[in-house]
Parts: C-alpha cells; structure tokens; sequence
C-alpha cells in the first residue's frame, strides 16, 4: 500500500482497477515524393476528415460538459481553415518534395513554437491546441485512426494529463476516477469529472511506468489522496465511506422539489451559478429556482472576434426558454483580469485585478456594451430574465448604464422590434459598491455580493496568489460586516439582496446569512441540494 | 509665441531664456595595441579616477537631494567593482588586442544589453545606469573629462532627459526651470525641482534642434505648460503671476513658527511624510510639527543584501536626533508591490499590488522583521519615536507583531542593551482594517491612513493605470467614509487618528477632516506652511 496526494475537483471517492493511459510518440518520417500535387490533396483528404471528427467531438462534448467547453473543438476546427497554416504545409510539399505526414508535423512544430513563445497565456495554451490539431492530421494521413482509451471494466483513470479529445472520446460508463499527473483544477479533465460527479485528483506526482494496469487504487477526494494497492483495512474503510456517500446522494435527491425553507418558516431562494449554455441542464437537474448569475463570458472568451447581437439574442432566449418561469439573472461581460480575449486588445497590465475590465470595459467601449443590452432587451420577452452589472464602484456609473439602456430601449421601439426592460441589478463585489450601498440601492432593483472579488479586494489579497494563504481568511469579519451592510442598505429601500459568491455555498455560514436576511443564495449546481439541506435544518 | 503641456512636477512659474543641453554621441575607436599589460593598467587608472568622481558626486547629491536619493552613486561605484565587469574588459584586451576605451564600450554594451533582457523593471533600470557609467570611464579614459552643464546666464534647462550625475554636476545658482522630453514625474530631475522650489516639466513632447539656445521660455507649472517666444502680453502675464508667487512664498514664510489654529481654537499637527534622512533638513526648514511618516525602504532597496541593525540603527537615531523632541513616525519596512529589492527573492506577481509586501514579508520572514524591531528600539532611547505597522488587515497579525516586539524586548534586556518600547500604531491602508477599526483600535496607540492605497483597494483601481483615469476618483464617498469610521472607532478608544496618504494634503478636503476629528495631517515638506495656511482659514 501507497499512497499520493493531489488536488482534488470533486469531492468523491472511488476505488477499482487502474487503467494508465499512455501517450505513445508519433513516429513521422520524412519521405522523397515525386507528385506533390498528389501530396496536397492527400493532406486536403486528410484535414476535411479531421475537420469531420472534430465536428462530432464538438456535438458530444457539447453534451457531456456544456457548450463553453465544447468550444474548444470548433477552435480547432478553425486552426484547419487558418490559411497561413494550409500554406505554410503546402509550400513545404512543393519546394521541399517531402511528404504530407512530414509537413503536418513541421508546419505544426513551428505554429507550436511560435505560441509557445508569445507573452500572453492564452496564446501559450494554443500551443497545445496546435499539437492535438497536428497529431490528429497525422493520424488521419497514415491512416492509423485515433480510437478512444477504452477500458475493459470500470476502472480508475491514470494518465500524464488529458487533452480534451481524449476526456471526450472515452467511454463514461467505464471510467470510476482520474488521477493525472499534470493539469489543473480548471482543465477539461476536472471539469467532466465535476459533470461526472466522479471524484478526480490532479497534481498527483506519479510516475506512469511504476504503475501496473489492474492493480487496485483508491481515489479519495475528501482528502486529496490516491492509494495504490490499499491494504484488506483501507479497502474495507473506502468501501464503507462510498456506500455512505452513496446514502448521502441518496437523500439529497429526495429533497428535490422540497423548499427551502428553515424549520421556524424563512424560506431562502436557492440558485444556481452557471458559466454556459450548457450548464442549465445541470441546474434545472438540481433543482435549482433559478439562474443566479450566468455569467455571459462563454460567448466572447475563445473566439476571433465579438458575438454579434443574434447570436447572443438567440442564445439569451434559448437558456431563458430552457428556465421558463424561473428566474435567470445575466451578468454583463466581466472580463479582464484574468478572462482575457485577444481580440478586445486589452494588453498586459501590472495589476489586471485592479484594471480596465468588467463594466469598466463596456462604459469606455460602448459599442460592445449595447449589441449586448439589445439582445438582452430582445431575449427578456421570452422569460424571466434579470441584468445584473459588475464591478460598480460609482452612482455615476449607474446613471451612465441608465442612459445606454434607455437609448437600446429608444433603438428597439423605433425599429419595432420587440423588447422588454428587464429588472436590473448590481454585483456588489468591490468595498467601495459596499461603503455607497445605501446611494447604489435607490438606483437598482437588487444585490448580489460577488463575495470572491469582494474578498479580495477588501484583504488586499490576490487569491491565486498561493504564498498569501496564511493571510487568507474567507470568514473574515470584515468581509462578513460588509455583507451585513449591504443587505441592510438593500432592505432599507425595499430591495432584495443575495450572494453569488464562493461564500454563499458555505455551510457553516448559512446560518449568519440568513440571520442577516439573505434573501437568496447562488451556489454552483451540485451545491444546490447540499444547501437546501443546510436551509432545512436551521433552527 | 508657441506652447506644449508636459507634467508639472512642481507647481512653480518661471520665464528665461532657453539653454538646450543635447547630448553627445561618444565616439569610440577601435585600435590595436601591442602592449595589453599598459592597457589594462590605464583602464584601472581611469576606474579609480571614476570611482572618485562617483564619490565627490555622492557627497554633493547627498546635500542637495538627499541621502536616498543621492544612493545612484553609490550603485555605480558598486558597479565598477564588480569583478564580472572587470574581468570582460581585461579578457578582451588580452585576447583581442584591444585599446581600454573600445574594451569598456564592449563590455558595457553587453552588460547593458543583458539587463535590459531581464524580466525586471528594477534590472531593466540598471541598463541606464550600466551606460551611464561606461561613458563616465571612457571619458576618463581618453581624457575628454566630463564637464558639468555651465549656462552663462540663469536659465531654463531643456534636455531630452537629465541624468543623475548631469543634474548633480550642474550650478544650481544658474537654473530657472527644467524641461524635459522623457522623465517621470519621480525621476531625478523631478527630485531636484522639487527640493529647489523651482518649476519642472516633463514629459513635454519637444523637438531639440527646433529650438535655439537663448530663446525665452515661460516654465508654468501650474497649468503645466511651456511657452515658447511669449508674445509681450503673455510675458508680462508670466511676470504678474511669478511676483504672486514670490509674495505667497513670502507670506508662506512668515506662517513659520506659528500654530496649525482653526478660527475657532482648533488645532491639529501638520507633520510631513520624508523618504530618507537627507529629507530631515527639508522637514524642519518647511517647520513641520514632526514626522508623520518616515519610509524606511531607503535602506534596502538599491543594494545587494539586507541593511544590518547597526546601519538601521545609526541612521534612526541620527534621525531621531536631528528632530530633537518632535515626533518619528517609522514605518516598518513597506517593500513589495512597485517597490522590489531583488535580494529578497520577491520573484513575479500576477497582481503586486495585492500580493506579498510590507507586513506579510515581515511576518513570514520575521528574521527581517527583527533585525528592524531591534534598530527601531535601540533608537528609540535617543527621541520620540513612533513605529508604524503597514498594510494590517487582522487582529491575529497586530498580535503576532506584538509577540515579536516582547520577543526582541527580551533579547535586548539580556543583552543589557539599551532600549524603549515607543509607541506603535497601525497604518490604515486596506479596506478590511476600516471594518475592523473598532477591533484593532484596542491594539494599538495610534491609526494613521494612507489614503493612497485606501482608495485603490476601495475602487479596485491601479492609480498607475492611465486607462482607468476616468473612473478613479480621489475625493469618492466611499474612501471618505471609511476615513470618518477609522476615526471615530480611533476616539471611541481615547487614540489618536491621522493621515498621511496624498488626500491630507488635499486643501478642499482640509475643512471636512478637521470636521471628522482628524488629529494629524502628514504631507510632503513643501506642503507643511500651504496646509498650515488652509488651517489658519478655517471658520
């Protein structure tokens, strides 16, 4: 028996046979051709079925983990139509007589590089991009396919790390975990394995060779831990924790369709937070009231250029459709920091956490800011839609919005074209939003504390900063009496006030929330439950 | 007539005609030598000539813009003792053959070009100042000396951009105003107008060789304006004003001595904010009541390893004892964020300004922390010391600094080494210190805001974000509230509460904080009699 530690996404735990998944280097050879017209339109071939394949990952991603993350097989369907690509193979081919396979993998190699080198992380991550796309072609030219990992039994995923097409080839009825050796809590891996509600570490330091497929393993993500042959006792000690969380899952279903209500009558609107298309099943699959915060970056992040307004008023009113009565509260474009999209130029900033993004963006760009109130505006006909703006730090700014709102709405009437105005509110998420809550309340129809940002910027603390943890307090007083304040400005001015922030799905203050008067809580969907569970044992 | 706007860096008006400092190109000759022995001997000549000349201009930088400031020439010497540097100009004459004033271009060259590749602005500093240094030997290496700026007659400076040794070596009794084309408002240049009382521009976009020595020029620093060959009226506009000038610099004079007195027999303390000790004497020539806040990163930034206690301690108490019986308010060190020492092994930051500085550094390498404790309260014997603790955010580090003082208090009683515990009070930078007031006000003697980073974490601003400029607001609701909180939970507990961030010396707001109850105000030297001015006004 052995054991590793490693970050762990889904609080689950699993045990059974290893499958170790490994990447077996492509051998490509250089070959003379004579006919290089032939070459190319072997690569044409080659490039049209890979385009195909990725159609198809795309539509069953889209699936499995929601439209934001099955976008990134339509990204790779377009670095195959990037025509400084095709060139750079097909020059290759002709001046170079060399085989298509060669050139796949050098144009890839060089496009890699060239990535790899830029001074943006979004542009390094496409390196990677450039080489599943490149090993794809390759395979589809030597004919050798690209099967699935299929596993003979249930088993226990164990791989260096996993590319999106991979995770979304597999096979789901056989996978019990993942262990990788690399990735991160936000990789493609983690989030199916969150969709999957199985339990997956990252960050395990293995070594792939040592490991024996079909040795028993343990994954537990309570405790960030995997154990490889797990002695008769820590085998027996798994097994009875997964048939109580399997009781626990158990009971959490039955409180579908129950309230939430607390045992002396308060009853607290539970919804859900979601970041794509595809996410509404999962909330509606919880039982979630509503949508919380739909947080609207899925449409610009990924892409060359911005949604258009139909493509946002179509998507707008599909998830709105999906909800039906229930509410659905869009949060206006919050990028910047750290969602970045090339194409809006914002460029490196010393600190991005207090810089040029979120409304900040759509009051000094607001071109960007109306084509998304028209379709907001536009979809608010087809249900129960709420807006919801971030990073307000002024009244001045809300007079602003104010006035962009009533030039759409003037744009709307005028070109017949229908519209409602829906309710709008706030995300209070800086301390100065908190500090002017009492001014803000009168401007706007309800909060929401974005209890991260406002965390952050209230310690001074960059979350993701890992050498401030000892400084980090989530719970921290002052962040609580903001809370307070800020309900209590809402409340003062007939307003409701809710949480969408990590904070609101925290058990041990769900009491104090609802003390305060929360009126509603936004967790992430496979909290909803959980949280209606704590709701119903309050006093 | 014709006009630029620059940035003022002081708020000055002056009229002269024009000197145009433009620089040389050095020309240097590549020649072979037979005897590389004599070569090497005269490059070590001309090192020591250099070093000497560095050392006349330190002492000389140290009366006129102080001590931290005149630090530069302590660096370059540095520099001409290291031995990589040495040791590439011996090599390239002993293997190429080469004259000592090609071998130092050479190497100065490389080792420039090396910083300026670094992934540091601090390195990237060093660049300038590696040719700064290379030109300095080369002249004395052939002999052409480096002479000083000498204008025949009082004149505006104007110049591409000054550096530190041009600004030291010229004859201050014939400069009127600077003008520059690069610099920021903190360079040297900016240093010296300030400590001269003179007007500065920078920043102004001008073209050398478009303007002919002599001309006259209309330095405005209040409207941050140059004027080139002024019409008749717009000189005699000029004269007007500068004889204003004169007469409230006189007035301002006569105020010395007198009391910081509402109309109605209020009175608060006007201390000023210094960065280093040659700014002592600036403090008391503008009568300040006292320091309010004395910056102690003087001490470890541009050097290589960490100041000693006896270095922290001799520089304290002479401070301490210049100031006589008026009050020192020490912070400890603030370093992080846009201040770095490289020794400290600070490394990149995603948001600096919310990351690992001032008291974090200092509580999680307490070793730093102590060696400053020691210093602080070995001085603390010889005046009246205050300690000031920065960037706090909870009560359980206000209690692990207090650990630390009872700790090092220890050490020095059985060391039988002289000291006192001195007062200590608590920088109120961060939102979350604002919410805790109250808590924290037990703990401590006194509360000073620094409104400077109150307002950025507040807003979630960068100040050095141009791009945000139309969102920042230095006089927003909410950072004047929390400043009425601080104080009001500072007298709820009988302690006393000042400011020492730029918005004390803002003159709109002096009324409004002495209306809060303000008890201190702490602003730059030059701002001592203006504030005091204001003061005297009020009711």
């Amino acid at each position: 028996m052995w054991k590793l530690s490693g970050k762990s996404v889904y609080r689950g735990i699993a045990a059974g046979p290893a499958a170790v998944l490994k990447k077996q280097d492509q051998q490509v050879q250089r070959r003379k051709t004579e006919d290089a017209d032939a070459e190319i339109a072997r690569l044409k071939d080659a490039a049209a079925a890979t385009k195909q394949q990725l159609q198809e990952l795309y539509e069953k991603a889209v699936t499995e983990v929601g439209e934001a993350n099955a976008m990134i097989f339509e990204a790779h369907q377009m670095i195959l139509e990037d025509e400084d690509f095709l060139e750079a193979m097909y020059h290759m081919i002709r001046t170079e007589r060399v085989n298509a396979e060669y050139a796949a993998a050098a144009a890839g190699d060089n496009f890699a590089k060239m990535f790899a080198e830029m001074d943006s992380d979004y542009m390094k991550a496409r390196a990677a991009d450039m080489r599943d796309i490149t090993n794809r072609l390759i395979q589809n030219l030597s004919g050798q396919g690209q099967d699935g990992f299929f596993a003979e039994q249930p088993s226990v995923i164990i791989a260096d790390d996993l590319s999106p097409s991979e995770t979304v080839q597999m096979d789901k009825s056989r996978i019990l975990a993942f262990v990788t050796v690399h990735g991160s809590t936000n990789s493609h891996t983690a989030i199916l394995a969150r969709q999957m509600n199985i339990p997956a570490l990252v960050g395990v330091p293995l070594d792939l060779d040592k490991i024996e497929n079909g040795v028993t393993v343990v994954v537990d993500g309570m405790r960030g831990e995997v154990i490889f042959e797990p002695s008769q006792a820590a085998l027996q000690e798994a097994e009875r924790r997964m048939a109580q969380e399997r009781e626990r899952a158990a009971l959490l279903q039955e409180l579908k369709g129950k309230e939430n209500r607390t045992r002396s009558g308060r009853t607290v609107n539970v919804y859900a937070n979601i970041g794509g298309v595809g996410d509404v099943g999962y909330a509606l699959e919880n039982d979630a009231g509503g949508i919380g915060l739909f947080r609207s970056e899925f449409l610009y992040i990924g892409r060359n250029d911005f949604p258009g307004e139909e493509e946002q008023f179509q998507t707008y009113m599909h998830v709105l459709r999906m909800m039906g009565e229930k509410k659905v509260i869009i949060r206006t474009l919050d990028i910047g920091a750290d969602k970045q999209a090339d194409y809006l130029g914002l460029g490196r900033e010393e600190n991005p956490a207090l810089g040029y993004r979120a409304i900040r963006i759509c009051l000094k760009q607001p071109e960007i800011f109306r084509t998304q109130l028209r379709a907001l505006l536009r979809a608010a006909v087809y249900g129960n839609l709420s807006i919801m703006y971030p990073m307000i730090i002024s009244v001045g700014e809300m007079q602003q919005i104010a006035a962009i709102v009533r030039q759409v709405q003037e744009e709307l009437e005028a070109e017949q074209i229908p519209y409602k105005v829906p309710e709008q509110g706030i995300m209070i998420e800086t301390p100065a939003a908190v500090m002017i809550s009492d001014e803000l309340a009168e401007l706007t129809d309800f909060f929401s504390i974005g209890t991260n940002d406002l965390t952050q910027y209230t310690l001074a603390i960059d979350r993701q900063n890992a050498r401030l943890d000892d400084f980090y307090d989530p719970h921290h007083p002052a962040v609580l009496k903001m809370i307070r304040m800020t309900v209590e400005s809402a409340h003062r001015h007939g307003k409701w006030a809710g949480i969408c922030g990590e904070l609101g799905a925290d058990l041990e203050l769900t009491e104090e929330f609802i003390k305060m008067g929360v009126d509603e809580l936004s967790v992430s969907p496979a909290m909803v439950l959980e949280l209606r569970r704590r709701i119903r044992e309050i006093e």
